[in-house]
């Protein structure tokens, strides 16, 4: 089969062997999706080699132990634990520390003809979910991620920095998870409308007026760059949360005395359950389809790598 | 009368007139104590100019609307708020917008014949609390501030980093307070032999075994060194916190990616309350006596600075 491959030589479309670990689920990919993290391994900076990708939505072609799944329609979770471990046991793989994870972590992803994951990982998707919105479903499950590392109440104010595609989808979803008054700063007024079309407040990163200086009580990074980050402390309240959501690779200054003396929590999030995820997009309470730049075939990965790459691009999709 | 006094001239005894805000009350200083902050604002990083200290003990010469301090053996909380906003009128001045503190901010401190605070920051000392244990109320209230910001169960594994004085507080305060199983990392045996005696464990820096890395829940960076930072870090399980107590001015590096990856929270703490530090140190739960590395009088007050800056030197004392 054909698969989109990062190694020595480089981003590249290459003939492989399909996938045949036994005892796991065999997908059909139908549509994929870019995220920064694909962009970034690209990059040479997080040491994986094999097929990238992990945004997906697919149809099972077998599924050892369950076969109610096969020819569904189905979306995957991306971390595969040990299945012994203490968190495995309690149904959570997403720390197990010999977790493998789809296109990141010792595992070929979702930018190829065909995937494996445990069948357990799978989640059909509901009809009313066309393809182009149900290949969402792993960025807007880290974005609901986010309520479950920190409390936001409906009184909260909350500022999401960033109007990129992660921006967009962690504005909407803690607005509608939360009812909270949500905040999202950008520099492109064309993004920030999207957010705005579903009731999140927008603001340009120029024009933040001086009153919103440490009003906030959570702040989320999700501008992937170290001046996101101090936008964010800069609004957050004392004792306030500031979510970090996005890995900037390299390293930022961190300068401890503020967040000691304003008593400041600043609280990593990485991937979010999917069922929720799936309820929002099934009843349309969070908008994707604006966030959708471009498609391209799986034979022009390369090419839809540089896209995503472009200033200004939202979601690109590989349709393999 | 005479005071230790910080500005352009630098770090010296001067004679200042004693203070006299109205409506406050007035205290004779009988014991002081040298903290990092104190040298870190002697060096000039701080932006105070005035009178130093905050950690103190002393006898109350007067107090409007609170006469039956008058004469009392008293501490002293260090932060003055406005009175007037959300968070002093819910009667916690700590984040007060407006707030000025002792020796630190807008207020002159303790390294003098008389200070002034507020009569509602006064604790009476119980009698079974010497001066010389008294003086570390301030410093052991910060320790303890640190179950305000986390919770740590009785079956939680905490690591504090530092066997300075402030790590030495922190990893008697937590283990008595929470029950929990506290290890105290540091540089120097006959330091970390304080906290040993009262039931903390401990481990040389350089011998911390691999087993370890990614073991701890909570972890308290109290070092005051980015190197303490990576440690406290290094030794954090997925999703636990890390809980950042000292001020080492300056930056650190920091990586997101980890952070998110592994979901880790880093707590900001600053300073705690009074009653639960006087409670341990009236009933002898936690060791001041052998963290007293030698005492000067006021007129000395430099050479003091000098002496606490020295490597290897616990707390230091001023007697007015």
């Amino acid at each position: 089969m054909r698969a989109l491959r990062f190694d020595e030589e480089g981003l590249r479309v290459a003939e492989v062997a399909a996938p045949s670990r036994a005892g796991e689920a065999l997908v059909r990919v139908t549509l994929a999706g870019v995220c920064n993290t694909d962009l970034e391994i690209a990059r040479g900076y997080a040491g994986f080699k094999g097929t990238l990708g992990h945004e997906f939505v697919g149809v099972v072609e077998s599924a050892p132990g369950a076969p109610e799944l096969v020819g569904r329609r189905v979306v995957g979770e991306i971390n595969a634990g040990c299945g012994a471990c203490e968190l495995c046991l309690a149904g959570d793989a997403r720390h197990c520390p010999a977790r493998t994870v789809l296109g990141i972590v010792g595992r070929d992803g979702a930018f190829a003809e065909f995937l494996q994951l445990p069948a357990a990982n799978l989640l059909p998707v509901p009809d009313e979910v066309p393809d182009v919105r149900a290949v969402f479903t792993e960025p807007l499950a880290a974005a609901c991620g986010i309520t479950e590392r920190v409390s936001v109440t409906r009184d909260a104010r909350v500022a999401v920095i960033g109007d990129g595609k992660l921006g967009l989808l962690c504005a909407q979803a803690l607005k509608v998870l939360t009812g909270a008054r949500v905040t999202l700063v950008g520099r492109h007024p064309s993004k920030l409308d999207i957010a705005r079309r579903r009731g999140v407040e927008t603001i340009t990163t120029g024009e933040l007026p001086s009153s919103h200086a440490r009003a906030f009580d959570v702040t989320v990074e999700a501008s992937g760059s170290p001046g996101g980050f101090e936008t964010a402390l800069k609004l957050l309240r004392p004792r306030g949360t500031l979510v970090l959501k996005s890995t900037f690779h390299g390293t930022t200054e961190l300068n401890a005395a503020p967040v000691v003396v304003d008593e400041i929590s600043i609280v990593g999030s990485r991937c979010g359950r999917f069922a929720p995820a799936l309820e929002l997009l099934s009843r349309d309470a969070v908008e994707t389809d604006a966030l959708v730049h471009e498609e391209f075939p799986l034979s022009e990965g390369a090419r839809a790598f540089e896209r995503a790459a472009a200033p200004g691009v939202l979601k690109v999709l590989i349709r393999p």
